[in-house]
């Protein structure tokens, strides 16, 4: 089978190429190509497929992404997106490629649709950034979209293209609201939710780390591990037993900071959490509290999305896939 | 004050110019200017507005909706769209206009914005079609939107960008989720809904009517006079009050045919009722089946958006509105 990326430099989607080279498959069928495209041209793993196509490539350019449909690969991966941060300071780039880059990828497929029957599968990257407070405890699973963001809005509008394309038939859609992804590796970055992973991953690496909000903050989060399980099973779970309602939330580990910290002294020791200060930041406490502390997603659950059950859980995740295994102890 | 009415040719579209024309204000505040637009040229109305503009445009074309906005009109009233059942066969029309022709709009309004600060009222005609099967007896005030149609997907599109240009300030939007208009005026037409009106209307001027459902399917409902006294209400409110989820169940009526065909018999007697023939028709009885039952408006009601209470307060004004008061006796 053939396998697209679009989005492949980005965290996840390199993260999914990489398993899917090493797996050298999808849902027990061979992969023979995997084409990358992003922005920037992504790296192409190592691992057991043979030929790996990777292209820069901007979605946003007019008729940029019919090239690679008219390949026909059976699974179109879709995470191609500037981040909210960006998007809401550049409205027209935001719109031009969240909305527009979706919409063309889609209509490329629509349009191969019409000249040759080709249906694939497609999976979506959305995100819970399509719900916005306020809200209860817990959102319900058939909750409102009411995104605060043109980030959560472009990707709500994705969502409801999905589902109406998927309708009509002209591919296969599944739509993944993710949580926020914690532990994120790399370097700290400035957005808003980077401390969930910074407080974890700089202490583990003897580094310090600012906590800006209380530690009986809740939100709801999946590792990067589990985030990559969710695509893979979307790309390869039978559709027929979802129904019209194509957008998914993801199952999520609803945790506190508190939770965070717990586990970062059981697996890293008394040191590692000394690393933690607490510096109080009002901006990012109203962020934080316009978010989401817990989310039903009975419906992905029954249809086999799975999650880390605990901090320790998505910890451990980190130092196998990030740290080799073993965590620096502070000096 | 400028008002425009994009989409003035349509049923609700010209009642409300008729309104605001007699009228000849807005809110208490006289009307200068009415701009009427619509596909097909609109006919100005009678009454107090001596400047009134009737122009064909077609709101899709590139630019069409741009001199309208540089004449900064104070309110502008968006009811343009294709109908559901020519969005549904027509793909690509249906996403031009509806969804194109909205974007275009508002990027209209955003231009001007950014030129000049330009802030109006945008009243939104949206649906209750955003609403898809399966829900409960009642749909929730913060339901998901699971649109089973491409129009109700483009008007939950609409929706979405007026409630992200309107937290931008590019505009003060509201966005109205119409209930099921009845009685329509006219002619029968082929429209699935086309029944609820047509078992009330043709009985009223003696004629026949064919009624494909059982008298126990319930429905939500409201007048067209209710809906025009909708978008002045939301051209005049006071939108602070609304929060960020700008886009507002309508109130209606929730009643079952049984409930008009009693309402039709109290105003026009048992010779009129006579005239309904049952004759069940196994699609229309499907796809009303996927139809809300009922939806919760009480944010729209605590905000004073009003709609009648029986469906003899809605055949009444049928009679006072479309024929002079008095119905015609069957022989």
């Amino acid at each position: 089978m053939k396998v697209l990326i679009v989005g492949a430099a980005g965290m996840i989607g390199r993260k999914l190429a990489e398993r899917i080279a090493a797996d050298g498959g999808l849902g027990g069928q061979p992969v023979e190509q995997l084409v990358m495209v992003d922005v920037v041209e992504p790296k192409a793993p190592g691992g057991k497929i043979a030929d790996i196509v990777c292209k820069a490539i901007d979605v946003s350019a007019s008729g940029a992404t019919e090239p690679l449909i008219a390949e026909r690969p059976d699974v179109v991966f879709h995470l191609a997106a500037i981040v909210s941060g960006e998007a809401e300071a550049d409205f027209e780039k935001g719109y031009r490629i969240n909305l527009g880059g979706t919409r063309d990828l889609f209509d490329a497929i629509r349009h191969e649709h019409g000249r040759s029957g080709y249906k694939p599968r497609v999976v979506f990257a959305s995100s819970i950034a399509v719900f916005g407070a306020p809200f209860d405890a817990r959102v319900p699973e058939d909750f409102a979209l009411t995104p605060l963001t043109s980030y959560g809005t472009q990707k709500a509008i994705g969502e409801l293209l999905l589902a109406d394309y998927t309708r009509r038939g002209f591919f296969d859609g599944v739509g993944l609201r993710l949580p926020t992804i914690c532990v994120r590796p790399g370097a700290p970055n400035k957005a808003a939710s980077g401390f969930f992973s910074n407080i974890l991953r700089e202490p583990m690496s003897g580094k310090e780390a600012v906590l800006p909000v209380a530690d009986t903050v809740r939100h709801y989060f999946a590792s990067p591990r589990a985030a990559v399980g969710f695509f893979l099973h979307a790309a390869t779970m039978d559709t027929s037993a979802i129904g019209p309602r194509r957008n998914l939330n993801m199952p999520g580990l609803s945790a506190t900071v508190g939770d965070e910290l717990d586990a970062l002294r059981t697996v890293a020791g008394d040191a590692a959490l000394s690393l933690v200060k607490q510096v109080p930041d009002e901006t990012i406490i109203r962020i934080v509290d316009g978010w989401a502390p817990d989310i039903e997603a009975k419906r992905a659950r029954d249809l086999g999305f799975t999650v880390e059950d605990s901090f320790e859980e998505i910890v451990r995740a980190h130092i196998e896939d990030e740290l080799g295994g073993s965590v620096r102890a502070p000096a």
